[in-house]
């Protein structure tokens, strides 16, 4: 009798439940809901009004997702209840919260509903940015050794700024607050009614270290004496290792998702992280690239390196007992959708609408007659700044080679391509420091619909590119870990390894690197990266003097 | 009773006369005629093909303006023949062709129909780039003097370039023409009767200097043994002065163009520099700016001066009496062009037509709201390579600060901004060479249209600029030195100085630099001249290095 598991991938804008049979991977249903309050970046539910760089979010729409998506992949695939063996969540992360010491968010708690500081931090809220400043410029002076292992800078995005920012403004809501959670764990609360707090967000966003613990109470205390003991105060639930089994469906949650009580559910994850096995990687040196909007890299090795500009290494932080390192790009299918909204002419919309194709696959079409080096352009991809290795946001976008008979095309491939010697960047930064990348595999929407930046891909970084067979990596990873938490006595399995080798899918599509582009593009990854060091290492920051015109010609304005 | 004279400026596609009150300055009449064979660029009429980057032109065109043109504007203005006193013609430059001693073109004799050096070469014939090249090396290895008054470097569009190509690839029409003539000569010869060469010509175009002469013998020997009588045997007229009376108004003239045989027609001359009277300007270090596709500046000084990176400095070049120095950006309005056929999204389209406006007119007044520095963008204005100061084709173009926030108009605006770079940059190099630069005019299609251009011009130089008075610089031109040429005993006048006082126009407004601005422009401009000497100096020849690497891709295609 087969047995399924439901995974279920909360993203920034909905959520998604997958129901996956265990003993083959097949994605029997799948659900979307999504989240009524979406961002809420200007104002709360009730009017009030959020700052600039606010993004915040409503815990009760991640609780509509499972009460939506569950009952509708159960509905659909008429699967009884009985043979769901497990349940997985992956979330955006750091996206965190302040909640009561029984799980109940301080925004459901009456006379909160217009506090701010009450709802959700997502991910990309980046008004505690002066915050982190302040807390990277501390750990520097205080010789703080944790700091490599995060490429030597913490983000705006993660725990402690953002917990930093409600106890400075919002004494209220901090004092009230009994635990500042991650969205990821306070959802594995609420479907088992046990804390836990997964290993992987403590990792890469609490600083967090399995043998060495979290920073000092010395050095919250150097942020703020009344943070000296922000662990043991609000954050005091030690980290699980990922796959294990956080506790079970409560009779409540029983009832509203049709699930049976009792279910297992494993420890919260984060949704790149989950991806890994989803691919069927469950060892070191196999790189998986998620390319979407931006890229965000998973590479898992035997040993703790400090690798420079990386966003993070975490012990059993991607798959227990191996390093997992996290790298990213910050701007990556947002630059092709850039060039698409600002740079194409009209004859090219009125062209592609004539021969009834999507403008990215006409375009495409047209970048894909050009042999490498063809154009004459070479660009660096810091639209958006540039997360690994230079970890800088003040840098901005270059393109170099224009002359009159340049098109359009031109300029869109020499975009894919920049990105692709970003990619190559990060893997030589890994392989300088001791973590070799010997295979790449790709997931994230990029790999599924774009065979021509693939091929760029491989070509550029002289590796085979593999494709991930499931276009709902998240929600199928959560899946292999729940088969994981369910444990083969209930017919999951014991290791992540053996549920990712029969839940895990690759495409039979591998993107080969062809030897007489490689040759090309290796030149111009050389003078991508003389670029790259000459404006992103100190010789020339005209960028960052650009933005500073830029911001005090806009403040006078 | 009132005097006219007509001036006649030959273009690349077409010929005008315009019709001039002598008295006033009144452009009482014009008329263009367009070139019935353009420019020949792939066969010539009978269909024998053409090498890659030639570009020719049929003389009989050019008779056909006169024939057209002169009536008309008689006609159109009700003006009697006797009361025209004066013609004067400009032409592109350096536009050449080979002729027998009666000034037929080789083109019009039987038998030499299908040769295609018996054809005008226009300005922008190409093909004897490896000749130029092979001219300079040669130059620089005798140690040639002359060559400084060039910047160095003599261009492909030149006289001797264009002639040895004719010795090397067609002897036969080399041996049979008489004399190798600029077009410019070419005409003032067919409608007097008369040869004359130009001394702005020779200078410029064919290395001629007042007191040294042509280059030596010697010179022309290592070129080539064949060429070392080059000057005597096909080029032996002398130059003359701008603005003497060339000759007269053949009978023959008179019966095909309406005017009156013996009317006084001045030498040759060019259509940049013949614009420089006719915007008032009669003295030094007043630089006119003639912008258009490409932009020309034009400056007089009291000195003979080496200034790196000119196109060249010959002494009454401009006007009689002081040394007429040219500079170069080899685009301008091509930038704006290019930007606004390959860079701009349909709905910039479709919203100007709806508000029934130009499309640039349109994204002006997006790029106008915006303050200096705004855009956080700074481009380097190579498009088309380098002519001044760099004096490098090979550079190619450069944008940098784009993020995912920057729009259509802020990279139009950085274009625009880096062309007033550019002229900035020109500026600096005259001035620190010893060229003072004292005052700035611009004409052609730019100042007259572009309000917003002309402005950040202003801000960016931080000096006044004035604007031509007639769209029809250089055929106003012609007529001021028609003018001269009939004397003040006809009528006329005795100098330059006397015609472009009356006859020259300046438009009312000037625009003035606003400090504010200018103050942010030297900060951007700052930037402009690290990243033009970085990328423009041999630092990092990446823009070679790309040419290379797309030359050989393609060739291998």
């Amino acid at each position: 009798m087969a047995k399924y598991t439901i995974g279920i991938d909360f993203g920034t804008l909905s959520g998604r439940a997958v129901l996956v049979n265990v003993n083959t991977g097949e994605e029997v249903a799948s659900s979307v809901f999504d989240y009524p309050h979406a961002v809420m970046d200007t104002h709360l539910p009730d009017g009030t009004k959020l700052g600039q760089d606010w993004a915040l979010q409503h815990p009760q729409d991640y609780l509509d997702v499972l009460y939506n998506t569950i009952p509708d992949v159960l509905k659909q695939s008429g699967i009884s209840a009985d043979d769901v063996i497990g349940v997985g969540t992956d979330f955006t992360a750091c996206t965190v919260m302040p909640v009561k010491a029984d799980s109940t968010p301080i925004c459901f708690i009456e006379g909160y509903e217009n506090h701010p500081h009450a709802y959700v931090k997502l991910w990309k809220h980046h008004a505690a940015q002066d915050l982190a400043n302040q807390l990277n410029d501390t750990a520097h002076a205080m010789g703080e050794k944790w700091i490599d292992r995060y490429g030597g800078k913490i983000s705006s995005e993660w725990e402690v700024p953002k917990v930093w920012q409600v106890y400075k403004e919002d004494r209220e809501v901090y004092d009230f607050m009994d635990f500042w959670v991650e969205a990821a764990d306070w959802i594995v609360w609420r479907l088992t009614g046990v804390q836990t707090r997964n290993a992987c967000t403590a990792g890469y966003k609490a600083m967090w270290h399995k043998r060495e613990g979290y920073p000092s109470e010395k050095f919250y205390a150097a942020l703020d004496k009344g943070l000296e003991h922000l662990i043991q105060d609000k954050c005091s639930c030690p980290p699980s290792p990922l796959g294990m089994c956080a506790g079970y469906i409560t009779e409540e949650m029983a009832q509203k998702t049709g699930l049976k009580a009792g279910t297992a559910v494993c420890v919260g994850n984060v949704d790149a992280h989950v991806c890994v096995p989803a691919v069927k990687i469950t060892g070191p040196a196999k790189m998986l690239a998620i390319m979407g909007t931006s890229t965000c890299h998973m590479l898992m090795g035997t040993e703790e390196k400090s690798v420079p500009g990386i966003c993070g290494v975490v012990e059993d932080g991607i798959l227990p007992g191996l390093f997992g390192y996290e790298a990213g790009q910050s701007c990556v299918g947002d630059h092709f959708a850039w060039f698409i909204d600002n740079c194409l002419p009209a004859d090219y919309y009125e062209e592609a609408k004539k021969q009834g194709k999507n403008i990215h696959a006409y375009l495409r079409e047209k970048a894909q007659k050009q042999k490498p080096g063809e154009s004459g352009l070479v660009a660096l991809d810091w639209w958006n700044g540039n997360r690994s290795v230079l970890v800088d946001v003040d840098l901005t976008g270059l393109m170099l080679g224009m002359t009159l008979q340049t098109k359009p095309e031109d300029m869109y491939r020499a975009l894919i391509e920049a990105t692709a010697y970003g990619t190559r960047r990060i893997i030589q930064s890994f392989e300088e420091n001791g973590v070799p990348v010997d295979e790449f595999y790709a997931s994230g929407g990029i790999s599924q619909k774009d065979p021509m930046t693939m091929q760029i891909y491989a070509d550029v970084i002289k590796k085979p590119v593999k494709i991930a067979g499931s276009a709902q990596g998240p929600a199928l990873g959560s899946a292999i870990f729940a088969a994981v938490a369910a444990t083969s006595k209930n017919g999951g399995y014991d290791t992540v390894e053996q549920a990712a080798e029969v839940m895990g899918k690759l495409k039979d599509v591998v993107y080969m690197p062809i030897e007489e582009n490689s040759r090309i593009y290796d030149k111009l990854y050389e003078e991508y990266c003389i670029l790259h060091d000459y404006f992103g290492k100190g010789a020339n920051d005209v960028m960052k003097r650009l933005k500073n015109i830029k911001k005090s010609v806009t403040e006078s304005k």
